[in-house]
């Protein structure tokens, strides 16, 4: 069996189903019925059925091939309820309980039980402790949270150490309008860890970016090593920069105290790390959405100088580079605008105008650039330089990031437009700089020597 | 003739208007009609009407008391239309040209001009090289800019040096579903800078705080001594921490390289800084919302520890403390909740449930803590804790930020429930924690030692 059991699974059993609505094992089934396979509610002290379904007494007792197991039942019966799982075949499980390894030594020792019985059984579990995952394409909700099918389905798969957090960057992408491939809260890690969970996103279509949260683990290099490994663009929100070990440990069970390493060790992999979870979400947004760029220099076009000043003193700050550019394009935006505002780099036309995606489209197509970044605020009757973008976007097959400001319902439509051309956008300009910050980070993977780092970060194990 | 006569004008007069759309000239006058008071068009070269007002040939020309003209013509005439408004006795005029005081010293030079004939004839000028200002609530929108009428009023001032940055946040504060009281872009500063606009805000009633964005400026003692003086909380976005010299000065003509002893000065004086446009409205909404803080010592609640650590990390990285509770509070929420997860501070109850209203009010009345921030996923059944918090909040007196995650649509109405009762919200984690970080600054206000950061500002002016 496969970890694919737990994420692409057939058929799913609620394990500690009820029908009181309000409870765990309530809420797990009306979520898991949006998805398309069949769903079994077990519960061995219930009859009758709940939405349709009839209640189980046991997952050995479904007829049909079920993969996954949502249970819902306290902690120290979970062990037994992985023991027949593995009996009756299902490859995966999500644990919502807690009282695991983050709850002492008893809790450990049922931790310890659990992994027992699920290596025993070749079950894939995601928890103890965690809040489930969903896959909106699939209509997947693997989980007992409400309100969560308004998440729309994206290419972004979130993989966070907290399944709150995990929520908190889901909902903010429903919030700015776009979606996620996955999110998955990984809780205590028994089986299924950061490991695990990037590799079968690497290998998943709808997946074109990974983002984590990480607390703290206790195999960090595994980590590391597998952020190397994979082809999947990944960026990092590493929390803990700050003491707050006693808080994480009595989370999730993590070790923390190892914050500078991990952002060492992703600095060294290409994995941009970032400082909050709008900017993972952006981060993996602006991955997700360009192309891959060949290298860390950036062109940045602006049509007011405010957001544009603001833009490069936080890019210098991430350690940005912004190359000068070529005479060739610098005499193209003087042909285009003579005695234009400030043309080094930034490129300042002072107001948005007819002419401003020429401006853009020059500064794309010079040789120096490897990064563009363009900060227009919208201004009805001109609009967006769309057109201008369409052209050059493919011809330079270069990341082309677009930050704006405007009256919400006025600009979505043409926002929309430019993200249909692989254009990711971004309604502050600070937003802006912090994606293409990250995109700067991934370009400079394997651009430092080797470092011993991932075998640092092991050695506290 | 006052400062009001610019940000608060019986009437308009449009000098420049043009019925072609898309010109300025034009734009400025569609803008300025929302307005309730009279509108003059000024052109000595039209004939007829726009928008149903008749063409006059020059301000001089008018028969009725405008306080503020809508400067839209080329740089060169400017000195002398302000001559004009002079004699007219308008007493304000937004000068949208560039050209001026950030061109060469040509531009210098004809500065000086428009300030001799500003002073003359008692004009205040917001600008030159500006895009104006608006004030929602009057449907005042002495600007050029188009789709503005969206911006909702609101109870904070933005006053930037940049009008672009300016736009950048009020539409954010737009897209964010709260507003201000008023939008000024300063531009040059001619005659009108920081200190006159702060001031004038210090005493508008629609005014609950003023955010700031500086760039540089050569007042910067001024400044600084206005943000000790006035009563109005105020946060300031301090941008210029890199090399950004040459672009700035070719923006707005401003000196900057004095950074750190702006935020030194700032930090002296309770001006909370922030480090990006959307953490500047977050401060602004926290200090307009909430009320004063006594010190600068914070609770924190948390239903999901991910996005709690995430707090905590983050409000520690920025100085604040986490004081232990006193005995009694810890007593109340052990026996609201025996064996929680994490009874410290923070204290996180796991998950969201109908106690956890009862656990935020024992923070807030506890006397160590004078701050509270809360963190609850949304989850439906449950719904915030509205009931406690209004009843807790007024007895306390002390900020309560609320943070959160959800669907857009489900929260929308409950989050306003919240806002009405004095309770900033935010979504997400590190907002709620930035704009905490901003309430802990203005807590530290006159708390260091008076040093002489303004004189040091002030010796290379």
């Amino acid at each position: 069996m496969s970890v694919s059991d737990l994420f692409d699974p057939r058929a799913i059993a609620v394990v500690g189903a009820s029908d009181t609505p309000g409870k765990i094992g309530y809420e797990a089934v009306q979520n898991a019925i949006e998805f398309g396979g069949p769903v079994y509610p077990v519960n061995p002290s219930a009859s009758g059925s709940i939405f349709g379904r009839e209640f189980v007494s046991s997952v050995t007792e479904i007829d049909g091939d079920v993969d996954l197991a949502l249970v819902c039942v306290p902690a120290p019966i979970v062990p037994d309820v992985i023991e027949e799982c593995g009996e009756a075949d299902i490859g995966g499980a999500v644990i919502f309980a807690g009282g695991f390894g983050e709850a002492g030594p008893e809790g450990r020792e049922l931790q310890d039980r659990l992994v027992e019985a699920a290596t025993e059984g070749d079950v894939h579990l995601l928890g103890p402790n965690t809040s489930g995952f969903l896959v909106p394409e699939e209509n997947l909700y693997a989980t007992f949270a409400t309100d969560i099918d308004s998440i729309p389905a994206g290419n972004v798969a979130v993989v966070a150490q907290s399944g709150g957090l995990a929520y908190a960057i889901a909902f903010q992408a429903e919030n700015e309008g776009v979606g996620v491939s996955a999110m998955v809260g990984l809780g205590n890690r028994a089986n299924v860890g950061f490991e695990e969970a990037i590799e079968y996103f690497d290998t998943d279509p709808k997946t074109d970016a990974i983002v984590l949260h990480v607390e703290g683990t206790d195999d960090g290099r595994g980590l590391l090593e597998t952020c190397r490994r994979v082809e999947t663009p990944i960026a990092a929100y590493n929390v803990g920069e700050q003491d707050v070990g006693d808080f994480a440990e009595s989370h999730t069970g993590a070790l923390t105290g190892q914050y500078e390493l991990y952002e060492a060790g992703f600095a060294q992999y290409g994995v941009p790390t970032v400082r909050s979870s709008t900017e993972l979400l952006d981060a993996g947004t602006a991955l997700a959405t360009c192309p891959r760029p060949d290298g860390p220099n950036v062109g940045v076009v602006t049509a007011q100088a405010g957001p544009g000043i603001a833009i490069t003193d936080r890019l210098k700050a991430a350690g940005a580079t912004l190359p000068s550019l070529t005479e060739e394009t610098q005499d193209v935006v003087e042909e285009i605008l003579p005695g234009i505002t400030f043309s080094a780099n930034p490129v300042d036309t002072g107001r948005p105008m007819p002419e401003f995606g020429d401006v853009v489209a020059a500064v794309a197509r010079d040789d120096n650039v490897d990064i563009v970044l363009v900060y227009e605020l919208y201004e009805g009757g001109l609009g967006y330089p769309t057109d201008a973008l369409a052209e050059v976007v493919d011809e330079v097959g270069k990341p082309i990031v677009f930050a704006t400001g405007g009256s919400a319902d006025v600009i979505a439509g043409e926002l929309a437009e430019l993200e249909a051309l692989g254009v990711p956008t971004f309604k502050a300009p600070e937003r802006g700089a912090d994606a293409v910050s990250a995109l700067v980070q991934y370009a400079r993977r394997n651009s430092e020597p080797e470092a011993a780092v991932a075998e640092e970060v092991s050695a506290d194990d």
